[in-house]
């Protein structure tokens, strides 16, 4: 059995509004705390990272805290940095997605351990029409919404592909949305699992009520 | 003033699953009526296209009520010949989006009416990371967020453009998801005005209850 660790991503300097989301309370805990737990549950060990605000504020359940970087990217490499070596795989996971099954932890890791991809990402069938648009708002073209997926995390990685992959896009990596972007650049194969839809990501205020609401119902 | 008509469309054949959801009751009225009500708010008639089987369940406070076909496109066609020649600008909107505001509609009519556009979109950036994926779930290429929107309705076109792209897009529209992309395929010009957020597509039981929510903050 594969050795896995999950790093959770509770953002970088903190200067996007965003970032504060994650410490809102979700049912009395903090959503990266539900982060955390899920991700704990199918891994040997979970790093945290957090704003340099919040370095000191406790564990929130990780095995380590480490502080964000300016951009995404360097905040995943530093969590990086923090996962031991024998691991053998990584999922990185956004701290602002607390609804995020253990099902979905597992299928993402299986795709990585037992189906031969070098990274694994939960994907969800578009339900908006989607069109490219000019500098000037005026539409160039409608996308064939079919042959695309919208991505969630987590996602499960080879640790040495994803080590690799943080290591060569070190320069060009400000705008990587997500990891598997960088994997994919170094031309290696990206697998999608079904992504769920229950397993929103929490942006705003809305989103937090959603997520109680789902809570509520998933404990019924 | 230019006369405006708007087409709510409310499904088809009925044979898809999602369809009946706007017959659902939020706030104790079907969600098509918070439609109609909202597109007759900005416009000098609504025609409303429903499944067959509810051709002779009531007007909803529509002008016309129409059967609607097979397609998402022949059920807008179907609605279009029940809209006055008269009518200048014509307004599509889905009957599932109770939620849109009178200024989202003023603001595709505008466009339309003032800005010198064929057509008008509201549309949100993208909060999700998307992929392009193969026919075996492997990702292709990640593509560029910043220049993609995620586009809602009403929207509002010229009707005279927009007769016309129903009626060269006749063979080829089974996959058309929204209106825009068939004026699109005359080489119109389809502009995007910002979306609203609290605009939702109520496609299942968790939209309604977000939509309910959204509701009551809005009356605060």
């Amino acid at each position: 059995v594969a050795t896995v660790w999950s790093i959770v991503v509770a953002g970088g300097s903190g200067r996007r509004f965003g970032e504060m989301k994650q410490f809102a309370l979700l049912r009395g805990r903090p959503v990266l705390e539900h982060a955390v737990a899920a991700s704990r549950a199918c891994s040997a060990g979970v790093v945290l990272v957090v704003p340099a605000a919040h370095e000191d504020a406790g564990d929130h359940g990780a095995d380590h805290v480490v502080r964000g970087g300016p951009t995404r990217a360097d905040s995943v490499r530093r969590g990086l940095d923090a996962v031991p070596m024998e691991a053998e795989v990584i999922v990185v996971h956004d701290a602002a997605r607390p609804l995020a099954s253990r099902a979905l932890f597992e299928a993402v890791i299986r795709a990585v351990r037992d189906g031969g991809a070098d990274g694994a990402v939960p994907g969800l069938p578009l339900s908006d029409t989607i069109k490219a648009v000019d500098a000037t708002g005026r539409v160039t073209r409608t996308l064939d919404r079919d042959a695309l997926v919208a991505v969630q995390t987590p996602q499960a990685f080879r640790a040495d592909v994803l080590r690799r992959a943080h290591a060569a896009g070190a320069r060009a990596d400000a705008a990587a949305t997500d990891d598997a972007m960088l994997v994919e650049a170094l031309g290696a194969a990206v697998q999608v699992v079904p992504g769920e839809r229950r397993n929103l990501k929490i942006t705003g205020p809305d989103d937090l009520i959603a997520a109680e609401q789902l809570l509520v119902r998933g404990e019924d």
